[in-house]
């Protein structure tokens, strides 16, 4: 009776989203055959997001048209607002993501809305999504601090959630944007998320930033929570701390659920390849994944 | 009701023995000084083994000769034999802290002693210290893994507990000297160890080589230990795994636990201005803490 902890591989989107390497379309596509070898099934692909604001995204129509299909894995895209939301529809991704945040400073730097602006478009925008058939996620940013603002109250994030399960959304990740959260905030906000939303699935997306990611995840898992985002190499830098790591990274959460006995679908090994992959011939610049450097252990 | 949790920095010590660059006595002496200005009120400074061995330890006599008195520091100083033993005795150290090995294979190729042999010399030599009045404490390394023999059998911990209650040890500490445990695993390591040394205080030393080390400081934690070891920017590598993070960085431990209120007494801020100094101008080489990098949240 193992349980199953289901990874969200989120490297070919927002590890690459921020990295300083622009990868061509090819490349992409070759990282996400290597992610669906290493046991990936559900991943973050595209963002239908102004091109100008994020260059590394700006193929995503041309990502999801050649994205291998029929191989059991489901393709997410991000969509911010109408125009995104009608554009990941026509490339035909399997879920679609958008993005509330938890408060304002961020929120308007980052896409010009407080939380109530992101809340109520999700209500204008999310019946495009249903219509078409297509499952809506949503993740709600710097949940567990501001970098503008400092500390979030996470009386929002009940807020959020309804606004979300009001929406239609069927699961809903809480993101530590900035990699700020300690796990006894992540117990808190899941208490507090369940109390709003007790029927919408819960997910975390968290930045290792401040080195407390693998602790969030280890406390998300021990609250119950299944769905885990997480990028291979740990790749994703963040424009607010730019000599930190970047998301938690898969083979790391990988390597600490697997050996603490749960399920995650995903090859250790491969995973570290990937990662190494990503180091030597994709990107060229050193990944900070602590398992593509130690290796993994009992030693093979 | 804050909950003080005490951290024994270990950099001086663990964290200068494995690192390539071999510190000056006076550097050594500054680091100390940097260390007991930013609240550190317990640390390692000392190891009484062969010279040939550990020449970043070499001069241990030295730096004892040299500590600043008077200012509320408890010093601990290593011993594996009963030479180290009156060695560290007559160096004044407030604490001597013995090293049993819960392992064969790293037992025979670290000190030449299996798990028994270290258990058997801590009765033989334990006595020197009780003597002289000095708190004796142990650490049983390799507590949850092991690089050859792989992994280790958490029953042993209970053995070599109840000798080290037999030998008088009042603090013992678990060590994951090669950074391969879960939090899983120290959950269940603490419950056992408390089980056969129900009075002992308990202690975790932990490495971030795979990236659990914060993981496993809130599993200790949680499970109600309050003392945890740790080095001033994760120094200290792993001759095991060459590329990869040393210890549990101070200041990344400090950050989780004071935004989690807890007290540790220590400054942030200036334990990662030691941290840049220690990269900046003591090594000269890239330290691996997060908050090193990252800087403290919220911003000040």
């Amino acid at each position: 009776m193992t349980r199953r902890i289901e990874i969200v591989e989120v490297g070919p989107r927002d590890g690459l989203q921020n990295d300083p390497v622009l990868l061509d379309t090819s490349v992409k596509l070759e990282f996400i055959d290597r992610l669906i070898e290493a046991g990936v099934t559900r991943m973050e692909v595209a963002s239908f997001v102004n091109p100008k604001a994020v260059p590394a995204m700006a193929d995503s129509i041309a990502v999801m048209e050649q994205v291998p299909r029929g191989r059991g894995v489901s393709y997410i895209g991000l969509a911010l607002n109408e125009r995104g939301m009608r554009q990941a529809i026509r490339s035909r991704c399997d879920e679609i993501n958008y993005v509330m945040v938890a408060s304002e400073g961020f929120g308007r730097r980052n896409q010009n809305a407080s939380p109530r602006d992101t809340a109520d478009l999700l209500r204008q925008i999310s019946g495009l999504a249903h219509d078409a058939g297509i499952a809506l996620s949503a993740t709600i940013s710097v949940a567990f601090g501001d970098p503008f603002d400092g500390e979030v109250n996470p009386a929002i994030l009940a807020e959020l959630a309804r606004e979300a399960v009001a929406a239609g959304v069927r699961e809903l990740a809480l993101g530590d944007t900035i990699g700020v959260a300690t796990p006894w905030q992540v117990r808190q906000a899941i208490d507090i998320v369940r109390g709003a939303a007790p029927d919408t699935r819960l997910r975390l997306h968290l930045h290792n930033t401040r080195n407390t990611a693998i602790a969030n995840v280890f406390a998300a898992v021990e609250a119950g929570v299944d769905v885990i985002d997480a990028s291979a190499g740990g790749i994703g830098g963040c424009p607010f701390a730019p000599k930190a790591t970047g998301n938690v990274a898969t083979e790391d959460v990988v390597y600490m659920l697997e050996r603490g006995r749960f399920d995650t679908g995903i090859d250790l090994d491969r995973m570290i390849e990937t990662a190494r992959w990503l180091e030597e011939t994709a990107l060229k610049h050193p990944v900070r994944s602590a398992l593509s450097k130690a290796g993994p252990f009992p030693p093979r």
